[in-house]
């Protein structure tokens, strides 16, 4: 074992980096044989210096992250600020001064890592982020080493546990969104600002991330389609009910089937309680992982908390910290596909659609002659008039006057046709209103 | 990129290999990409050199495996022979002629794995093998990397497909054992002699493997304890349901409470229905962690199959490729802790119970205090009459005469005190059989 430690600049000391220092602390003796060196924690930046900080000493704080980056003795930093700036700037300097840097960071990495990437390459250091999407979960390390040999059509997750906790609670409790939403708030789930969670803002650069690694490409956030959950009611999950399904907030990352281009999306979707992503609870995250060798891969776990997402980046210290120790480095940036990101209308899916309609004869043929012009093909429609309680009975073309619902699933439609029926349907008189879309994934 | 390719030689070119070699031939541009050099598959070992392989060109056929790996140019060996010998003499080798080595050989990796380690590192080569446990799903490499930050106290998992398919078919259908067997063995998920496989030695080999890399220890085949699941009946699986679960082959290793030991077993157990492993369907396996920070995790895919196998194969392929072109190796072995294994008498579970006894007063009673004795304390008793055709109504002690059934569910004890309890049961007079045991896990 080589003697000289490494020496760590841990970035940010809040809900992940108090348990990175933590970590590094009792488990030294470990990461050092895990390693070959003695690790040693040479400086902690913060914003508020005169916050107690249990086992830190207060030597090591600093309000001044970018000298600490700058000291010219540190091997790796750790990046736990969070967000663009300044962030992005201290990840700079940092390999331009010759340390690694370990980060998880999904806002930067979503919005920079090409940039980033080849910072780190130009100083021959590492970039790694396991921790930058599902916490604990390893996922960006088995996406990009263990199924290297294989080729990943799909990437199929939820990884936003917040938004899972939400719809879980809506879905076994009847809760309204805000009702659940209060409920996560109080006990911690969701932050005082939910719409980074709620909007899919945190999914879609956790898809962005995963879409690029996956396929070997370069997806920015932008790149991302992304929906929230705001907008999930009592009622759809009433209807998801109905036919079988759940709804979960989705990242979806998928190979075009020429497998010339590939799409990205967050967006609430109902999928079948058989599917195995239908029983993830709570916070947890899970993602499912679709590739032509190995078939069908679902990786499971907490997918935030201090403690969890501190495992995923003390996982990558260690291995920084091994590669420095063998003068090598790590797997890097691989987007040589240079695949294009399809738009979401061409993404091809099922769709489940709710109609309030006039409760008059005609209307079911009317609606599906809009279907049939657009070139989606219905797979099934339920017709319920408004006052029958959602009961079966009575249908809108039994009766006069009032108003109806009319609920269609259709077959596996280009977004861009599903789009185009809703504008057509919404100019029909007999369509009061289109109550919901929802897509139907993981069939 | 480097032009010069990295040489491979395949031995065995079986189910696994046949798939490798179709891969590697497949998908050569994505892999020379991935890795920064070009791979070539310079020679095949089989034992029959006639028979047709698809897309393998005749002249890289040999069945002289050794000279093969002795050839000098060869960068890496993939061994997908199996067996012990003469996998482990050839793999021995390939490190001592300067190759790096993929297996996917459970057997030898369990057998031998820390001379094969100290052979690779003798040499400065890697020596990978994700495919020996669990097949496509990445286990090794997240255990190894991505919780080296980590403590893991934990791995309990299906890693035999076989026993899985059977014991869900049994689960399903009400089927005994022989009959699943035969179905299992019709459709090719169990082979002619199934004996790896239902005596557990399959799931101990990878047991073995699992502890070693989760503890950082040495963990050999004979330290695994290990029961087959040949004699879980179609009545031990209606027991389990009566308590809410199902019947699954596990490979269990655990850290003791007091850290300074290890335990490592295969049996069959029962485990709740709301347990994510009681829902591992067919011949997929399933693996749950437990790690100190990160909490539980989950991995979830195909065990094994030629294209999943190979997947896993070709994943380590590229790192070790990588490695090479980078003049460096990845982590090898990292037994350090050195931990005792302590004997199946230690480890500390729940007990299921069921006993034949005689129908009269007093039984229970003598029972019971058996179970005080040996300081086994009783979670749930159900007494049942023979004849009343598994209903909950008579009772042992209401009736004289004939026989009845009594089961016994424990609070968690030490497995010594358990077969100790057994031992003495079966010599009071009024037991006229213990009928099965079950341990109870995943609570
Ligand atoms: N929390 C999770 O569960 C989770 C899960 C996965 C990934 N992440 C990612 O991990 C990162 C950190 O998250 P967190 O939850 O630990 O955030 P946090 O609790 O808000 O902590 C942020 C830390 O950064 C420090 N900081 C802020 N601005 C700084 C500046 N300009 N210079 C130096 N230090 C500064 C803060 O200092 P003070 O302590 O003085 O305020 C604080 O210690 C983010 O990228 C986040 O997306 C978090
Ligand atoms: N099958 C799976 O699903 C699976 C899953 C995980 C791990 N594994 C592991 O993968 C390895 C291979 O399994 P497999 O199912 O592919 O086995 P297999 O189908 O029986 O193939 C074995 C191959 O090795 C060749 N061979 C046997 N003895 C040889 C010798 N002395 N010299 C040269 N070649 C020899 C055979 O040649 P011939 O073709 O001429 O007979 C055959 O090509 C084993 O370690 C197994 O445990 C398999």
């Amino acid at each position: 074992m080589r003697t000289r430690p490494l020496k760590v600049a841990l970035l940010g000391c809040g809900v992940v980096g108090s348990e990175v220092a933590r970590i590094m602390t009792t488990h030294a003796d470990d990461l050092a044989a895990r390693i070959g060196a003695p690790v040693e924690l040479a400086g902690v930046a913060v914003r508020r210096p005169d916050r107690v900080r249990a086992g830190i000493p207060q030597e090591l704080i600093t309000t001044d992250a970018t000298a600490l980056v700058k000291r010219g003795d540190i091997d790796v930093v750790v990046e736990v600020i969070g967000g663009v700036e300044p962030a992005r700037g201290l990840i700079t300097a940092a390999f331009e001064h010759g340390a690694s840097v370990v980060s998880a960071n999904k806002a930067l990495l979503a919005e920079d890592g090409a940039a980033l990437h080849a910072a780190a390459e130009a100083n021959g250091r590492d970039l790694y982020y396991e921790a930058a999407v599902a916490g604990a979960i390893p996922l960006i390390r088995p996406l990009r080493e263990s199924l290297a040999g294989d080729k990943v059509n799909r990437v199929l997750g939820i990884v936003n546990g917040t938004t899972n906790f939400i719809l879980d609670k809506m879905d076994g409790s009847g809760a309204g969104y805000s009702e659940a939403l209060d409920e996560a708030t109080a006990l911690g789930y969701a932050e005082a600002d939910p719409t980074a969670d709620v909007e899919g803002f945190d999914a879609a650069a956790k898809a962005a991330i995963l879409a690029g690694i996956a396929f070997h490409t370069r997806v920015r956030l932008d790149d991302v389609y992304r929906e929230g959950m705001t907008e999930v009611t009592a009622a759809d999950f009433a209807s998801a009910k109905r036919m079988g399904c759940t709804i979960k907030l989705l990242a979806i990352c998928e190979r075009a089937a020429d497998g010339e281009s590939v799409t990205a999306r967050v967006h609430p979707a109902m999928i079948p309680l058989s599917h195995p992503l239908a029983s993830v609870r709570g916070a947890y995250n899970a993602v499912f992982v679709e590739a032509d060798a190995a078939g069908q891969l679902m990786f499971y776990g907490p997918g935030a908390g201090g403690a969890p997402t501190a495992s995923a980046v003390l996982g990558d210290l260690v291995a920084v910290c091994r590669n420095l120790v063998n003068g090598a480095t790590g797997p890097g940036d691989s987007a040589y596909t240079r695949l294009p990101v399809s738009p979401m209308g061409e993404v091809v899916t099922r769709y489940h659609i709710s109609l309030d309609v006039a409760d008059k004869p005609g209307v079911l043929a009317q609606v599906a002659t809009v279907f049939a012009e657009q070139g989606v093909s219905i797979d099934t429609v339920r017709q319920q008039g408004r006052d029958s309680g959602g009961g079966d009975g009575a249908t809108a073309e039994g009766r006069e006057g009032g108003e109806a619902s009319l609920v269609v699933v259709t077959h596996r439609a280009p977004d861009a046709a599903l789009a185009g029926t809703v504008e057509a349907l919404r100019k029909l008189d007999t369509v009061r209103g289109v109550a919901s879309i929802m897509r139907v994934e993981g069939e």
